[in-house]
């Protein structure tokens, strides 16, 4: 992190012109630190400041940006400055800020970079947001199997400075197709004269360009690999997918479920720097829907108005035993999504989850009718108790079945399970535990 | 993935004792999935399939099951072979392992090892759980800082198989001081008879053994680093953290947030391979505290009995009203929590984000309010919908201001915000939203 004395340091320098001062500082500072910084200025003074960094430090920096601060940026810097800032960022980075801007912007950025680097910007930007494509790179070390590790060796030193990623070397056929790996160190380790098909690895694990993110992602850290090879369907290498982005959809991606299961939308921006309208926009449209769920419940209540005006009573014990529902009914719900979503369990699991959700439900419910069982005898006598006894137990349980069936439905209708929120199954549970409730009260108390 | 021939095949030969189809099945198998395959297996069975792995295999496999798994297959084990097993394991996996074990296997299994690896597991496995130095690890390369280029070559070479990570190569000072480091790539770039101190980063970013383990990963993965060197109070190295783990610990940090904002306490148990007993135990406390939280909201309903008995119509309203409050509260606390732990807002900055919750929440509440209004009339007229409408545009506000104050007062008290979970913001929020709702009702209906 930047310490204080660098703070006044850098606000300092940019407020005096001193560019002497600017260059020292900021090779003392990561440039994840500088990027933060750059971050909370003005769009002028981080203009400035990013001018001062030598390019490929500029582009290293301007990297570690979020889209928006990006885009920002690069619609008021000059065309020069960006192609040239363009050549020296990262082929994901620059495909993904590419796909951002203005279509003048783009066309004259185009016209200004070299014919590689506009076929490699070209060709990355064009796949789909959410797919490995999108977030893959082009960066990276090949050689094609007639080579020997000396060779390699060359190409690696050769290539270096503009790979991503050159601790893993991967082997080509004359089809272009991926037919082995090498790491950096099998690579230094190797005697100089072998063949790279001799001592490379051929069972990798690589994924279509066409799968989701979230795959790549998995994949990454299912099998600990510092970056996965990205094919087509010919099984031609078009891409890597490094495991700094894996970390960052991993992140992302539990991020927007913590998110669904509070019943707020998707966004690119974070929270710290959302719009008022962006917020209310992701929030509006559940609670509405909410709201018309939960006149259900209202509903339900009016239905049993006269035996309400006969036990008032009931009223006291409706919240805690709708809440109890809804409760066990997140709980459930919760840790089946993010069983799902991590790979601890699988969908097909789920009789044999159902079943264990039976026994600890039952376990809770008792516990819970219980807890609660001396207060209904206190409030209402022997028949009240009875009531409130009885409908705990059972909305416990048809809440928790609740929770851990809604996802299953909405991965078997090929929905997100994330779907399956706390407030949207509180809802249901709602409405459910109301009739529970008023049924047995019934049952119990007016025969 | 394993595929159903592989799968069919391995069963197979373990029935027959087919040690030929077994030496081969597992070459072609990564050694993740061989762990995922061993683990729906029997003791027995799993022990037998890891005693065909040549020992380094077996050590990588092992080091993929859980920990639960691990310490059940090690007990099982003769004490030579498991002996064998710590000297090729990662030296963080064999240290937690450790822990697990009983006391008179610890005994003879430090007993059977050299001096080295005893005192190396001793030591990782000292650091308590949850910090850095529970999830370091010793396989790391170290030169001192007068060897030349060509020298550290020969190190990494020299080291290479046994460090979980020789692409950052770190150098001490002469009392063991981190000093500087040098990824291979450098190191592979520069000139043989250079010197390492002229061609090492002296900017690193490293942490204190002491510190959480969830501040390594996000040093990890702020910074895009492969490893993040650990020191002890004097700047000594003692240890490194890789990025997988880091993956690993972020991991496990989101399910534990994401299970507590839906009440459920942490367990080192996935939810698949969970006892009945341990999703008992995380669930039933919260839910017995919360049926105590919702008995105030009974009682508050209660102190309203004779304003219910007269208006009827009024229970019809209060499952939304209460249910909107708690939502948007949800919504409020789980932005601000997930901000929080990604370090996309800071806690100093709660002051600006009350003021935009504020924004948002009026125009959230004065859309429900608009949304609600019409129903209010048709089911009780104008008094009733005013009561209604007004009591919504407030429980809105106020239930959003709960969901985003309660996570910073609990960082105020140094608890973790993530407590501030979906049920518990929702309890609190019904209480208040019965009084206000009564409140406003009692203001209305009675003069």
């Amino acid at each position: 992190m930047i310490n204080n004395e660098q703070l006044a340091g850098l606000n300092k320098a940019i407020a005096d012109d001193d560019t002497l001062t600017l260059e020292r500082l900021v090779t003392e500072i990561q440039p994840a630190d500088l990027a933060e910084f750059v971050r909370h200025q003005t769009t002028k003074a981080a203009l400035k400041l990013l001018t001062y960094l030598p390019l490929e430090e500029r582009a290293d920096v301007f990297g570690y940006l979020k889209g928006v601060t990006q885009c920002e940026l690069a619609e008021k810097m000059t065309e020069t400055g960006l192609s040239q800032l363009f050549v020296y960022m990262n082929s994901d980075e620059r495909a993904d800020l590419f796909n951002e801007l203005s279509e003048e912007k783009r066309q004259n950025i185009l016209r200004l970079l070299a014919k590689e680097e506009r076929e490699d910007i070209r060709r990355l930007a064009s796949y789909e947001e959410g797919t490995t494509g999108s977030i893959m790179s082009s960066d990276y070390v090949t050689v094609i199997t007639k080579t020997n590790i000396a060779q390699a060796l060359e190409v690696v030193r050769h290539t270096a400075p503009n790979a991503e990623t050159i601790y893993q070397i991967y082997i080509l056929n004359a089809e272009q197709q991926l037919t082995g790996a090498l790491s950096l160190r099998q690579l230094i380790l190797a005697k100089p004269e072998a063949m790279v098909d001799q001592v490379m690895t051929t069972e990798l694990v690589s994924i279509n360009v066409a799968e989701p993110q979230e795959e790549a992602s998995r994949l990454i850290s299912r099998y600990d690999l510092l970056a996965l090879p990205v094919v087509d369907d010919n099984r031609r290498l078009i891409g890597i997918v490094t495991y700094d982005d894996a970390m960052d959809v991993a992140e992302a991606e539990a991020t927007e479920d913590m998110h669904k299961g509070a019943s707020i939308g998707p966004s690119d921006e974070g929270f710290g720097q959302a719009t008022i309208r962006n917020l209310y926009s992701r929030r509006v449209n559940w609670l509405v829907l909410l709201v018309f769920a939960n006149i259900l419940s209202g509903a339900g209540i009016a239905f049993y108005e006269e035996m309400i005006e006969t036990y008032v009573v009931l009223v006291f014990f409706l919240p805690l035993l709708v809440a109890s529902g809804g409760n066990a009914g997140s709980q459930a719900s919760t840790l089946m999504i993010r069983g799902l979503a991590t790979g601890d369990i699988d969908i097909k699991d789920w009789g044999k989850l159902l079943a264990r959700e039976l026994m600890v439900a039952s376990c809770l419910g008792l516990t819970m009718a219980l807890a609660i069982m001396g207060i209904g005898f206190w409030r209402g006598g022997i028949e009240i108790a009875q009531v409130v006894t009885y409908s705990m137990f059972i909305i416990v349980i048809i809440g928790s079945l609740i929770g851990l069936t809604l996802p299953f439905l909405l991965v078997k209708v090929g929905w997100d399970p994330a779907t399956a929120s706390g407030p949207l199954v509180t809802s249901i549970a709602d409405i459910i535990g109301v009739l529970i409730y008023f049924s047995i009260a019934t049952a119990i108390l007016t025969f």
